[in-house]
């Protein structure tokens, strides 16, 4: 059986299989070697994501995933008297809900790496550019300053469970242009932003030691199939 | 659980989650309805594909998948007297591993949707371009009429078993630039192939009942959770 690799999260992580998404880039690079699962909830919180954990990861005798993303705060940073209020997350429950949502995978999958992902810095202008609801306010409903804190918040709690992390917050803004390069409306990501975590998923995974290296391959690959015996291969 | 759609092929659903693939754009439409499992193998014909059928479609305890999607014959067609002769497969062994494809998922889960799909057509100016070895004959290792007399077997084969085809060999066609805009060696699906791909499928699936509109939604939709009362949607 192909082992899985599950993604769950919010609508960063439901877009994921968006042209040049970083779920269908990371499909492509575990090719033939793991399954990638999506769980991406758009809109939800890790407040309403504690509520159905058991929905999501039901409690059927199935393998193990090598791994799970774990990828929310992008709405609990609503600020809470802003239009999106309803989806604010306190910053202490925020940190007690990503325990509780490691805590249950832990407990359901002793083996399973828990990755981590903090929520993507946000550009102001951009939100106040492509509003979700009518915003006659003139006030963004998140600001990079809330992000900021969320992200942090998650590397913390990350630390103290001894689970690794890929601060998207930290590493998006190295980058100069990140407003446009990395985002499409201030929050969701354009490609650049999808590159980045691809790229920082496969690198903190093979960090922990779930990469192609160490994966096998599902059945022969062609460059091992001899052309003079093809069936050869297909023997056991 | 949610439902799964498997893909099962050569090269071109190996691929297909790469940026703009089909399968990505399936696993991106069925969002929160489907899972799209890739089962994929480049460079397979059908003669190999019937021997790991039990690898790739263990007999566990799985739900049945909505939907199988059996995309084979491009490497079946290679030409028996050309640099790609080990992966030719006759027509009439075609045909019958098609029916033992078909026998063999019929069998393991019998209310499964079995979604047949012909090779795409051939370039062979491309495939003389972008040679996959040395190749100093100068002489193409697939043609367009031997694709085509696959594709109308595959076709042949879905009607006897009275399972639904999406003969892209035909379709391509249609488009007058099909060499460039769907093929990006001569073979492979470039862009706007993969776009093609992906909407006969959806459009074929949807015929027999395989749809966003049948499919159950996993979990609340951001759309209809109450605002003034977010945790009501959780209760259940």
């Amino acid at each position: 059986m192909r082992p899985k690799i599950c993604l769950f999260g919010d609508s960063i992580t439901e877009e994921s299989f968006s042209n040049g998404g970083w779920g269908a880039s990371l499909a492509n690079h575990f090719s033939r070697t793991a399954d990638i699962v999506v769980r991406g909830y758009s809109g939800y919180n890790t407040r309403w994501a504690v509520k159905v954990l058991d929905k999501v990861f039901p409690a059927v005798d199935e393998a193990a995933p090598v791994a799970v993303t774990v990828f929310f705060g992008a709405n609990d940073s609503c600020l809470h008297d802003r239009y999106a209020a309803f989806q604010h997350v306190p910053l202490d429950e925020y940190k007690d809900n990503l325990r509780s949502i490691f805590t249950f995978l832990k407990k359901r999958w002793e083996t399973t790496v828990i990755l981590f992902i903090t929520p993507p810095p946000i550009d102001e202008a951009g939100r106040l550019m492509h509003p979700y609801i009518e915003n006659p306010s003139g006030l963004p409903e998140r600001t990079n300053e809330a992000a900021g804190a969320y992200a942090k918040a998650c590397v913390d709690v990350a630390r103290e469970c001894e689970t690794p992390v890929v601060d998207m917050w930290t590493k998006m803004q190295e980058f100069s242009d990140w407003k446009n390069s990395c985002l499409s409306d201030g929050l969701h990501l354009a490609q650049g932003g999808n590159r980045i975590v691809f790229e920082e998923v496969v690198k903190k995974l093979k960090e922990v030691g779930v990469s192609l290296e160490l994966l096998p391959v599902d059945l022969p690959l062609f460059s091992e199939i001899n052309p003079k015996d093809p069936l050869k291969s297909f023997e056991n």
